[in-house]
This record gives structure tokens, C-alpha cells and sequence, in this order.
């Protein structure tokens, strides 16, 4: 569970100043890493709060480097730093070769005896089944491919080339997932999207719905990770599609028939209604919701909590929230709030009679 | 995978213009339909979008027929026509038809030999059991009803006739669903209402909460869809109800004792907190929240994000939401919305001293 | 199914007034309840109830034992009331007796045919583990421990005494929960939380992101309650942690390494984007939202739906909620607010005017 600094810039890049034989334990937040563990600080912004780390080593970009070995106080084995032009995105790469040589995650490999694959199944040879997992008739699992514990890969759905379903996560009947995917736990996709026509009740009390089957499925592209107990349902005519590098973080609504384009990335707890079609290279706060049949062009961000209620066709940032406060002010200006528009036109009147 | 327009006609009655022997190979968006299929266009005042479609056929309301006929540059077969007083309500029942006819959902039939049922468990001859499902003791699932994969049916609860389960969906002991409902995969049924008595911890310094143990349980009248990740809490003492004809879409929070009318539509991620309850024909857009003890009349009609903070005794048409905005907009827009009541303050000064 | 007056009494104490061999044979809201039924007010705000109610038994606070017994129209027997000077908390402990000897939870025991045990796992034999449930290589679950039906206790994870896993719960590798737990149905501990590092694109379009892999878990206290289908991420290099005695609500949103503190409770819906530390004996109403790496104090208290954008240092109430109104009302007043950094302008103007 450890490796020398040495290996780590061998694999990843960067400059190195100070011992680069010395043995990192551990990464960890720059305030609470200690003298065998590394951390990372993305901007010289926060030159601050090197300062007070005790981090042995300390990933940074190059304007901090005098600042990361000048700490007092030092091991003996004296600072090290490792500078890179883009610290956070080497930060990433290193969590991920951390992951891959000292921190393995637990993984059954093979096909699992518990586990049932339809005898028209198509798993490949490389791809793992977890315990209890279902694969259907006539779906595919392509080569490296895991399956979770009591995941369901549904009829002539398909999985692509090293993509993780996590524990039972559904991969509807003819839905795909791409290449080098992610899917949390939970996570259903190709459900029936929530259609329904209206018919009168025969006494007259009002309607009752009539459901329209959902005849499209899910198209999921490359490298898109998905997040728990998320919703991404199926298509009515066609498919809800999700392009290739799309993020999305737990407990998401997709409605059916959505387009989210390429990098777009969601915080947890969105929602987005049918048909909506979401720009490349978005992306929205927690808890945003999204009305349905709406466009977000690309590039277009939207804050946390914020209600979507008309096209955005402007890349820029959109917000939309009733700011905190505490209660009793509250309580106060929701009270006049209700009363806006009135002051408006008393206003405008007081202006009428001083002009 | 097709059909000809006589048959459909002949299952679902309307009117025809033209060639009734077309085959229909697919049912499409009006936008994206070529001439081997059929779209529908629910309202006279979508006649532009008809202009510009290649559909083959529509289905449209009879004020259409004239301008579906007369598109330009027909195929050799002509455009055909097929009108109906409620395209909308045709179209549903269109979709039900191909869906039994043309285009079957995969299914497992009888009891799958993964499953797992109590030796007491009542399970119909025609009903299915998926793969690795689980019937507990004393459960009853009756005719055609189908338990997808992984789907629990605890002690003691019933699904009716004709109902699915989807994939990995709880139905708690004692719960019970009626006839021809759907649950969508990952919905939990009778998990606990959360009910908690405050106690004062020996420190002081604060309190604790008691668990009340939820001893009621969940009830679903007939024809309800239920979307995937919902949650519908147990009752505290009575039952939680969801009458006939309810529908609801994805990640929904019924909590305990909740009462939903019949016919009452949500969409996704609405929650509603225990002890509400929703008249009949009422719709709730998406990320509603209701909150807990209130009640909402018949045919009232709640906006997408709003947040119902008291009863609703009156029919119609309610909304709450901030506005969205570009983000400099919004910024000084909420600053001011945190002083509006002394903003009224002083406009009520202004207007005294002009009085 | 029934229990004397007597036995209740000598389980959880009071004061006893009317006949104590009374069967009691439900118990039931105080509106509801009839004369075999046993109902409970908390408070003697709630006198008026008291008159109207049929209930056999009352459990009440000491203000109300004569408004209780001087009730017209008593059943042959005569009324009975059960003083307690908190009788919610009373209420409460009755129902945890009544699920006890009662009314018990339908309940598997040992480890059924079905689960799938590693061999190098630890389940202690007084454990039980449900159908089809998965305990994996080096978890550990203790004694009185419950692995619900197709519950996943993944590698090294570990659940404590006496705590009940729901059905298709996950409980992700090197993660714990303490002693005496409940989590409910479908919910995922230890997906990894959402960190992303941008990385430009070779066309210029805009950026990738590059995944940061999750190296921490979730630790959880003892006496926690957590709903169904709710997320709790694993941290990216620390844990993400709840604390004793905290209870989550359904469809709830913890992000990687946020803090809870003791005896928390948050209402269904809520999110917690990651870094944020929440204090001790806080309350969020559902549906609220707290940004990333905020703090809340101890003693804090969100209303449902509130977004709180900002560190709350201080204990008390705190609310955010556009109010709902009919919706022409609204919409007047949502495009009012459009403007109303404008409006304080010319009201500004105009008191300088007039000064």
C-alpha cells in the first residue's frame, strides 16, 4: 500500500524537486496529509494553506514550488514537491494509477456460479458476472466488461468494452452502453418514460390516462458515468440518448426521449423532462430541474437548485434561487413577494404624479 | 415488425384517406417520419409541422385531412390519412396494439428456476416469476401478474391480476397492489414511514429520536403505474393509499399515511410528506414538494418545482418558482428580494408623504 | 394480536386510570380510533380531539385524564386513560413493544439456501442473511445482524450488531455501519462520489473530464436510520461520515467526505453535495439542498426545499421558498421579480427626490 515518489512521476509526468526515493503512503487533503503521505493543491491561490501542511509531498503548480520546500520545520528526509502545470488534472491521473497498482478495488473476475446468462447470451471471455447477475436473452457483454452483483443486463440490451454496471443496476431491453463506462448502483435505465393520453371517465368526474407504451429504448455513448438509483428512461417513438463523456452524479432523472450532449455533467438530485435537449458541455447544479421540450445550447451552466423553464439558446451561467435567510425575514419578504407585482404599479404611480 | 394500415384501422377504428393497404413499418415523430411510417399530430394547430412532414401516413385530428392530403411531392402510393376526433387517445391505443402485436416486450413465462418462493406463497399457474425473484411466505401474486427479476414480494403482500413488477422492485409485507398495475425497476413499497419521538439526551445537549415503529402498510388501488426508485412509505398506524388510476414517474417520495386520488398524475422527483393528502385528478410537475399534514382538493394543478406550503381547497392552477436568470441578473435581483419588505416599508412612507 | 391495558403499563410506566384489564386490541389514530383501539394525543392543545374520540384508550398527557374520562357515550366498560408526562415519547416505545410482541416483522433467520456467503466472510451465527443475499471476500457481519433479500455487503465491509440491511441494499467495499442500524430498501453506501478533473479537448470544443478515483469510504455510526433508496458516497481521499444516531429519510443525496453530525435528521429529497459538514442535531426539511463544502453549525434548522448557499455559523430556523400561488398571482409576480433590482433603484430616485 504504498509507492516511491519516483515511480509515481515515471508514470505520470511533472517536475521533481527533493528526494525522489521517498515512499508515499497515502494521499490525503492538503490540511490533514502527514509527512509519509502526498497531497495536491490545484492553484497558487491557495499558497496559504501550504504553508500549514505538513505533507511530505505536495503535487502543485510550478509558481508554488519555493513555497513547498521553503516549510519550516522539515523531516529529515527534507520537502519534496512535484510540480505540474495542471496539478489537479495530474491529481486525477495519479488517483486513478493508485487505484490501478496500490489500491485495487475488490472485484470478482470470470462469470460468477451464482449468477445466469441466457443461453443466447453473449458475454465475452474477458468480461466478469457478479454474483447473482441476470443476462438475458440475446444481450451482449462485450470483452472486459463487468456485471455487478445482482445487476440485470435485459434482452438484446449491450454493454460495451470494459464498462461497470455497479450492483443491481438494469440495463433495459435493447438499451446500449458504450465503451468505458461507469454505472453506480441502482441505477435503472430504460424504464418506461411517463406517458399517457387523457380519456373521460364515463361520469363525467374528470379522466383517466391511458398509457402510451414506450417503444423506443436508451443509447448511451463512450466513457459515461452514471451515478446511483438514477432513472434514465426509454424512448416513446425514439431513443433517450445520453453522447459519449456525459456525467451524471446519483439519484438523476432522465425523462424519455432527452438528449444530453457530449461532457455535458449533472450534480446529483436533477431532473430533466422529456424531450429536452441538452447542449454539449454543460453543466447543472444539484437539484436543477429541467421542464420538458426545452434546448439548452452548448456551453450553457445552470446553478444549483435552479428551475429551466424556457430555452436557454446563450451559452453563459443561468441561476434562479430564493435566496436564505432566516426565518422570520423570510417569512416577511415571501409575505410581500406575494404583493410584487402591486408595488410595482403603486410605484409606478408615484412616479406618474412626480413628473 | 409491421403492419398495414387496414389493420390498424380495423383494431382501432377512425377514418382513412387513401391507400389502406400500406404497410406501416414504424410509428415516428412527425419531424423525423419517412414515408414508411406513421406519425400523429394531436391539434389542428400544429397544421405548419404537417407541411413539412414525409410521414406516410398520419394520424390526425379531421380539420388536418385536407392539409395532410395535399403535401407536396406524395410517394407512388400517395399520402394517407387517418383521422380521428382525439389523435392523442388513438395514438395511446396505437401504441398498446403494436406493443402486443408488433413489437412484444421480452418476457419470461412461469416461474423461472432461479426464483426463490416460500412453500406458502400463493402463485398463480399464469402468473410469471423472474429470474432470482422472491416470494416470501403467505404471499399471494395472482393471474397473468408478472415478478420481474430480483423483485421481492415480502410476507403476506399481494400483486393482482395482470400487475408487473419490475426488475429488483420491493413490495413490503402486507402490501398490497391492485389488478393491470406497473411498478418500474428499484421502487420500494413499505419501506418505513419516518416517524421519530425526540428524547432528551443525558448530556444536555440536545436530543435523540425514538424510532415509532411504522405498523401499517401500503395499499395500491387498480390500473396504477408506478415509475422506478420511487419510494411509497408504510403507515405509521393506518395505511398509505394510492387510489385507482394513479400515476406516477420516476424518484417520487410518497411518506407515510399519504393519501393520492384517483387518477392523480406526478411527475418525476416530487415529494410528498406524510399525512398529505392529494384530492383525485390533481397533477403535480416535476420536483414538487407537498408538504406534510396539508390537503390538496380535487383538480388542482400544481407547477413543476413548486412547493405547496399550505392546503389547496380550491380547483385550479398553482406555481411557485424563482425565475431563472443570467446569473449577474439574478445575483442583484436576490440581493434585493433579502430588503423587500423595508423596500415596501419605504414605498409606504413615500406614499404617506405624498398624501 | 391484542395486549391488555395492564401489560402495556407495566412495560412502558404512566399512570393508569380506568380498567386496566382492558384488551387493546390496535392502535389507531386518536379520529379513528374505536373502543377497542388504543389512540394517543401529545399534546393538550389537541383537547378538542380528545372529545370527539371513540378511542377505548388514550394515552395523554396529565392535563387531559379528565377531558379524557368525563368523554359522553361510554362503552360498557367505561373510558381509560394513560398519563404520561411526554406521551409521544411514550407513543413511541409502545410501538417499538407492540412490533416486539404484537405485531412482529415477518423475518427470515440463519442464512437462507439462496445467499451467496465468500468463504473468508464473517457472519456471526446469530446473524440472519436473507434470500439471494451476498455477503463478499472479508466483510463481517455481527451478531443479531440482518442481511436483507439481495442485499450486497460487499468486500471488507462491515455491518454492526443488531443492524438490519433492507432488501437490495448495497453496502460498498471497506465501508461501515455501527450497531443497531436500519437502512431500507435500495440504498447504495460507498458508490463513489462524483470528482471529475477538466481536461481539454485536442479540437478545442471545450473540455473532457477525467475521473478522479475514489480512494475513501463511508464510516457510519451507531443508531442511524436511512431510508430507502438513498445515496451515501464513498469520500475521494478521506470517508464521508455519519455520526451516531442520525436519521435519513428516503431518496436522500450524502456526497463524498460531507460530515453529519450526531443526531441530524433530514426529511426525503434532501441533498448534501460533497465537503459539506453539517452539524449536530440539525433538521432539514425535504427537499432542501446544501452546497458543496458549506458548513452548518449544531442546532441548525433548514425548512423543506430551502437551498442554502452560503456557511450558517449560527443555530436557529432557516427558510428559502418562493411562495406558491394561484398561478396568473404568480406569474405577475415572478416577472415583477425579474425586475426588482431596478424597482429599488427608482425608489431610491424618488426618495432622493423628495429629501
Amino acid at each position: 500500500m504504498s509507492a516511491t515518489l519516483r515511480t509515481l512521476h515515471a508514470a505520470l509526468g511533472g517536475v521533481l524537486h527533493g528526494a525522489a526515493d521517498r515512499v508515499v503512503h497515502r494521499i490525503a487533503p492538503l490540511a490533514e496529509a502527514t509527512e509519509d503521505a502526498l497531497a495536491f493543491v490545484a492553484h497558487p491561490r491557495y499558497r496559504g494553506a501550504v504553508a500549514h501542511s505538513r505533507a511530505g509531498v505536495i503535487l502543485a503548480p510550478p509558481d508554488l514550488v519555493a513555497d513547498v520546500m521553503a516549510r519550516p520545520d522539515p523531516p529529515e528526509s527534507g520537502w519534496a514537491c512535484w510540480a505540474s502545470p495542471d496539478p489537479y488534472l495530474t491529481f486525477a491521473h495519479l488517483t486513478q494509477w493508485w487505484r490501478r497498482h496500490v489500491q485495487p478495488r475488490p472485484e470478482s473476475s470470470g462469470v460468477h456460479p451464482t449468477a445466469y446468462l441466457a443461453p443466447d447470451a453473449e458475454v465475452h471471455p474477458s468480461a466478469s458476472v457478479g454474483p447473482m447477475a441476470v443476462v438475458e436473452s440475446g444481450a451482449v457483454v462485450r470483452a472486459e466488461a463487468h456485471i455487478g452483483a445482482h445487476a440485470v443486463v435485459q434482452a438484446r440490451a449491450s454493454v460495451g468494452e470494459g464498462t461497470r454496471l455497479g450492483p443491481g443496476v438494469v440495463l433495459g431491453y435493447d438499451c446500449r452502453i458504450g465503451a468505458r463506462g461507469i454505472v453506480h448502483g441502482g441505477t435503472v435505465i430504460g424504464a418506461d418514460g411517463f406517458g399517457f393520453a387523457p380519456a373521460p371517465l364515463p361520469d363525467g368526474s374528470g379522466k383517466a390516462w391511458v398509457k402510451i407504451e414506450q417503444l423506443g429504448a436508451v443509447r448511451i455513448g463512450d466513457d459515461v458515468e452514471i451515478g446511483a438509483n438514477c432513472c434514465i428512461d426509454r424512448g416513446a417513438l425514439g431513443d433517450t440518448v445520453l453522447e459519449d463523456g456525459v456525467k451524471l452524479d446519483n439519484l438523476i432523472q432522465i425523462g424519455h426521449n432527452v438528449r444530453v450532449g457530449r461532457h455535458t455533467a449533472m450534480a446529483g438530485c436533477v431532473g430533466i423532462a422529456g424531450s429536452a435537449r441538452i447542449g454539449a458541455h454543460c453543466t447543472l447544479g444539484g437539484g436543477a430541474i429541467v421542464l420538458g421540450h426545452l434546448e439548452l445550447a452548448d456551453h450553457v451552466h445552470i446553478s444549483a437548485a435552479s428551475v429551466v423553464m424556457r430555452s436557454i439558446l446563450q451559452p453563459g451561467h443561468y441561476s434562479g434561487v430564493f435566496p436564505i435567510d432566516d426565518n422570520r425575514a423570510w417569512e416577511k419578504n415571501a409575505a410581500t413577494l406575494r404583493q410584487l407585482h402591486g408595488l410595482r404599479e403603486r410605484l409606478r404611480a408615484l412616479e406618474r404624479r412626480l413628473t
